[in-house]
């Protein structure tokens, strides 16, 4: 029998790795335990006790002080001990195991593992070795999954458009390399969005898409006509030199969101962006800092997603 | 109207941007509210709650582990969780503007950023774009500002010496190139301190800086004759070997402090310095261990006026 | 008078910084309270409040993250205050000279420095400074001494085999270079071990180590005869290729810990290593993952061990 990785024995959730395969049931929990959370922030004393006396690691084998950001402050509200492990400076270089560093870390009563790591896998790699005696967060493995991008992307769609069932969703960009399309593809599927679209050059679209249940399209102008939600995809700079990407101004001017090619969507569709923002490559500033933009509002929902993550792990 | 920038619209403070404008009374009940603090040291738990549940962030654009250290100290005795973030390496490196990170870690509903940067302005400049929405400290950018360094020192001051309006101060050495002086001018003036003297090379020393009410000296011996305060700065190493100073033992031979020239002070004069030490170039180790040194001293009110800047800015 | 640098005017233990010279009392009240801390970790929430608003600096002039992680840990289930500087990279860089770096935290009022150094004696010159102003634990100076590593294969071997009157402990690899091996054969012979033998090369026993009352072999499956506990040391990899070790495979060879190998020692011996492995150099994964290995053991223990120590030099 080949058992969701992601689930205990009971069903219960008992690492986050991938959107994939997740139950709807499970997506739906964490985003109404997110929502639960929003209102922390608010309050004069922004914690709460929930993991008071956990060890929460942050496992690092590739920096982003970004992501490793979130988490921090995620797991410092639910009153964790937080440890940074930048792992590539460490016992890796000493020829230590992946797998030994983290029976070591289970061995000083570790709770919950956020890993991050160049390659597709490793986090699963974790979470299969630990079993039942930890958590595992994965936060970004290659351009395989980040499941709590895609978990925050669906709360800010849930939150300003209410209904998944009659949503058309248009994703636009580099989709070939970017992990948040593919976590956010598999969420959309699962909470029944009837019609998402990917737009991008061929060659940053990956072959197949469409197995996925989504429409390809290779014009921004007739993807994005009427939709209700904008997804930007984050233009990686080390790739625009190549050979798959033009120019950034050439990039800019056949897929770049501008407020004329916006106007083609719904009145009130939103934009959204992974961030960190390529002003002038992906997303022209007037749209970025728009009326329409959710994309600040994407990393407040971010937090509470993964305190929902991390607390729903920790059996709360 | 061109109001304070540091101030909000009840003339409160509202950032620690610098010296240089802050009403007499703000300085005064900042160095009010440290004195408050300098108990909490000596307890048995060095902790106040002041900052439960505040996120600090520490914004260094460049490194600086004692600088960083004394804001991390201070605000975890104020209870408040803090993140250090070395932005050098992380997201502007990816192309993303400064008021980018700013609006994000906002979004994440940051409360208070302590900002170290190369340049002069970056913190104003953070300050302006976020307004009434959160808290920046200013801790060192370029040669302009540092104001918890002029606020330690002038609480140094007070400390040993009480009043003000008698006093005569020295600041012998690097003028030119020290935030530490420029902040500490300020501080003295508005305070009411009549005899401010500025000691150093012509090429160490501003030009026109008699317009601040200071005097300059180009002689050790007689700028320093029967002052109360003697303020070494720190020789920057990295400038020692170019067209501005001659090699570390001439430096020494005319602008060191040692024993026999601070004989020449009064006989209860104080020695301060910012740190770290150069000892036997800007120094002799005599003085810097000698009784009259308060160089020590410094570093533990240093902390204290921290906590009293992020007490007074959380709204406490 | 040459006092005992580690204990204070009445005997207490004010610095930890080698097994060496520790009196048997001291080291049996240390693993009595190491024992104590165990449960803790197992608790709901692991945290007990005996350092709370203490000030734990983890000083590391050379960098160690794994080291480092267990005193942050062991700090942080104690609730102090930890602070991490990364000394190589801060003001050491900028001529300030060690001790003056240590005044100035102890001006901060740090309760407590952890200090790794790559030279020997480094933790000492830092105790002697600071007196009883502070304490200081030594997490390891140069090849000279490593004691809460010493102090927690002392637990190990306690927790399994109760009463060291009677045992033989082979310590095999390395011994040269090891300040593992050190810290343990002066702790093994303070708490009465009969037998301690080093097993190795010529090249990497230490000239002159019967003195320390152990015996010497240079045949792995003679020494390890009927022992009751097996000490595999770390064998360096930069030193895999110079003119003292053969290659990887050639130490494997002659001095590898395999099963066939263990199965000469004592049916019950346990199998020990104070990481990170080499698997395949010095030991065999079959007996690193095999039921004698007592290897992740000890990193539990080692956590209850650092709190132990932590908590009696903070006079709990």
């Amino acid at each position: 029998m080949n058992r969701n990785p992601q689930l205990d024995e009971k069903g219960a959730l008992q690492h986050l790795l991938t959107i994939e395969g997740l139950p709807r049931e499970i997506l739906t929990h964490i985003l109404d335990t997110a929502a639960s959370f929003i209102g922390v922030a608010d309050r004069e004393v922004k914690k709460v006790p929930l993991l008071r006396g956990k060890s929460v690691f942050n496992l690092f084998f590739e920096p982003s002080t970004r992501t490793r950001t979130t988490f921090e402050i995620a797991a410092k509200r639910l009153s964790a001990d937080v440890i940074n492990l930048n792992i590539a400076t460490s016992s890796q270089t000493k020829g230590e195991t992946l797998l030994d560093t983290v029976d070591n870390l289970l061995a000083m009563h570790a709770d919950m593992f956020v890993v991050r790591h160049a390659q597709s896998g490793a986090a699963h790699l974790i979470a299969r070795h630990i079993g039942p005696r930890g958590h595992v967060i994965n936060a970004g493995d290659g351009r395989h999954s980040h499941p709590t991008q895609g978990l925050l992307d669906m709360y800010t769609i849930r939150h300003y458009k209410r209904d998944f069932s009659r949503l058309s969703v248009a994703i636009v960009g580099d989709v070939l390399h970017s992990r948040v399309a593919r976590s956010l593809i598999h969420a959309l599927t699962t909470l029944g969005t009837p019609d998402v679209r990917v737009i991008g050059p061929k060659t940053l679209l990956p072959t197949g898409v469409e197995r996925l249940g989504v429409r390809e399209f290779h014009d921004l102008r007739r993807g994005i006509a009427d939709c209700d939600v904008v997804v930007m995809l984050r233009v990686q700079n080390e790739r625009m030199s190549g050979a798959l990407l033009p120019s950034a101004q050439e990039f800019f001017k056949s897929w770049g969101l501008t407020a004329e090619r916006l106007a083609l969507a719904k009145p009130d569709a939103i934009v959204m962006h992974p961030g960190p923002l390529n002003r002038g490559v992906e997303i022209d500033s007037a749209v970025a800092d728009g009326v329409q933009s959710v994309i600040l509002a994407q990393v407040t929902f971010g937090i509470a997603v993964r305190m929902a993550a991390m607390s729903i792990l920790a059996g709360n």
